[in-house]
């Protein structure tokens, strides 16, 4: 039975090459789970150049052109990557699968074929009508120093001159709300403590150095609060994670990309994966970009899609 | 011979307490290097706490009121922080002193006082009719992953939303130039590595989430080049940070306050130092804040201090 579709992104990127080595890495039995979109060519050049073959039934072939693989952006990978996502969630919106792991794309690319696209969560929302997703990070597993970090970003996409207009008190708490029910629901977690961070140097020094703070954070904050959630903050956030080591929380809610991103990849610098909350079905990805630079030599690790996988099925098991 | 002057910072912070702690921790020989700044009520009641005395002939007293210590916020206890610090200032202006390592202080409290105070960088920089001065924050030591981490700020005490107007080809020239300088004359590295980071989510992806990168880093970078800086960039902090462990660098440049922070914390959570570039004279302080809540309950770890002083005794040597 066909649980989880993965999309192969961006062509000239690592995607394909990633997907044929976490191939390798499953057993027949895993295998059978999986349904994979993408060019024929594409996936057959990266089966090859790692040695496996894939299972001719578990592939979804969207476009079957013969781009060389490798080398530089164009607007036909781009369309080839939008083929196999496009199909992939249409498979998941008819309920073929249940699940949705998708490799990197490339948006500078995508926006030449398509100028609204914004990314993967952006246009996962839009096509399930849903407002208010939320892209999560989170390490699958214990890190070396035995912290489970998860953090839910309160905005994700957007130029970082244009955070501030984007907080609003609605979308912080919606932030803390589906980060909380995402660790009731899926870590095992009853009673999540979650921080909340701040925006500005020092969270504001109480306005001294920005008013976003007092002005939408505090107010989300103490709306939680009433609602039976346990959050603190506003937190620095350069406090929060340098106490990393003695965590005293589930979940962490950052304002913006960078400040979620920055030290998850210092904690779990390949396995950290991207989850989507708040859609009507499971999406995770891998915490990396399509590392152009690697791409089609061989180089490029699996960690971070086997870590997407394994956690869109621990996903599925407390769906 | 007195080298350092010491600053005792807020009053109600924990400033009084870890210099105490670190003068307790010196040999007689190295005391005698000191000149302590503060209020005498303040600095004798912390020496008694923490089972020390001062040395009176180190000491200058700047005021002698007797505030209760710990407790909440008063305009008093800027006031006795701002008399510290301008005695210390006067007395680098004249020579007395060489170096200058400030215990923290409140910007919203001391701001209740003297509204123009933005922090010590701007007030040193201000005082010393420097245009440029810039903050820098550095491991004291390596790490236990045996990394030194050395980040010089483009914008430090500034509210996020206003980074981005802040940001100039010639701040950021100028701040890869000051880091450059600094790399080779206190820290034995002839021809500085520098990472330059973005300002966007995935560095703009060229231009589609942001446009800073292209308009103002790049050509600062590209200028940098041509005066023969080995300089690289603009670098997404998430991948530059997760690769610590083979850190390819020698310095890093960051557009932003938490976008340095959150790394030096995470890799160095006790012994940062905040090191001004650019001053006419030396000036260090711990990387940490006033931390009120644990203040005058001896809690307070004086490693920040140390290292500060440690830091400050490294750049007299090289200066």
């Amino acid at each position: 039975m066909i649980k989880i579709g993965i999309t192969m992104g961006d062509p000239k990127g690592i995607g394909p090459e990633i997907i044929a080595k976490m191939w390798k890495a499953l057993s027949a039995r895993e295998r059978r789970h999986l349904r994979i979109y993408g060019d024929r060519t594409v996936l057959e050049s990266a089966a090859y150049m790692v040695g496996t073959n894939f299972e001719p039934k578990q592939l979804a072939i969207t476009s079957s052109v013969a781009p060389p693989v490798g080398g530089v952006s164009d607007p036909d990978a781009a369309r080839v990557a939008i083929f196999a996502l496009d199909a992939a969630i249409e498979d998941i919106k008819n309920g073929v699968t249940s699940a949705l792991v998708t490799a990197p794309i490339n948006k500078q690319r995508l926006q030449l074929v398509d100028p609204s696209f914004v990314g993967h969560t952006e246009r996962l929302a839009k096509i399930a009508r849903v407002k208010d997703a939320v892209m999560m990070f989170s390490c699958p597993a214990h890190t070396p120093k035995n912290q489970t970090l998860r953090i839910g970003l309160v905005t994700s996409h957007v130029p970082l001159k244009d955070v501030s207009s984007r907080l609003t008190i609605a979308r912080v708490l919606t932030t803390i709300r589906i980060t909380v029910d995402a660790l009731r629901r899926y870590f095992d977690c009853p009673e999540p403590r979650i921080a909340v961070l701040g925006l500005n140097p020092h969270v504001g020094e109480g306005g001294a150095l920005g008013v976003e703070e007092c002005d939408v954070i505090i107010p989300a904050i103490t709306k939680a609060r009433k609602e039976g959630i346990t959050c603190m903050g506003p937190m620095p956030p350069e406090t929060i994670f340098g106490r990393l080591i003695n965590l005293d929380f589930d979940g962490i809610v950052a304002m913006y990309h960078d400040q979620g991103l920055i030290p998850m990849k210092i904690v779990c610098p390949k396995k950290a994966v991207n989850i989507t909350l708040g859609l009507p079905f499971i999406r995770t990805s891998p915490g990396h970009g399509t590392a152009e630079d690697i791409a089609w030599r061989g180089k490029a690790s699996e960690d971070g899609m086997l870590a997407a996988l394994d956690m869109a099925e621990h996903l599925l098991k407390h769906a």
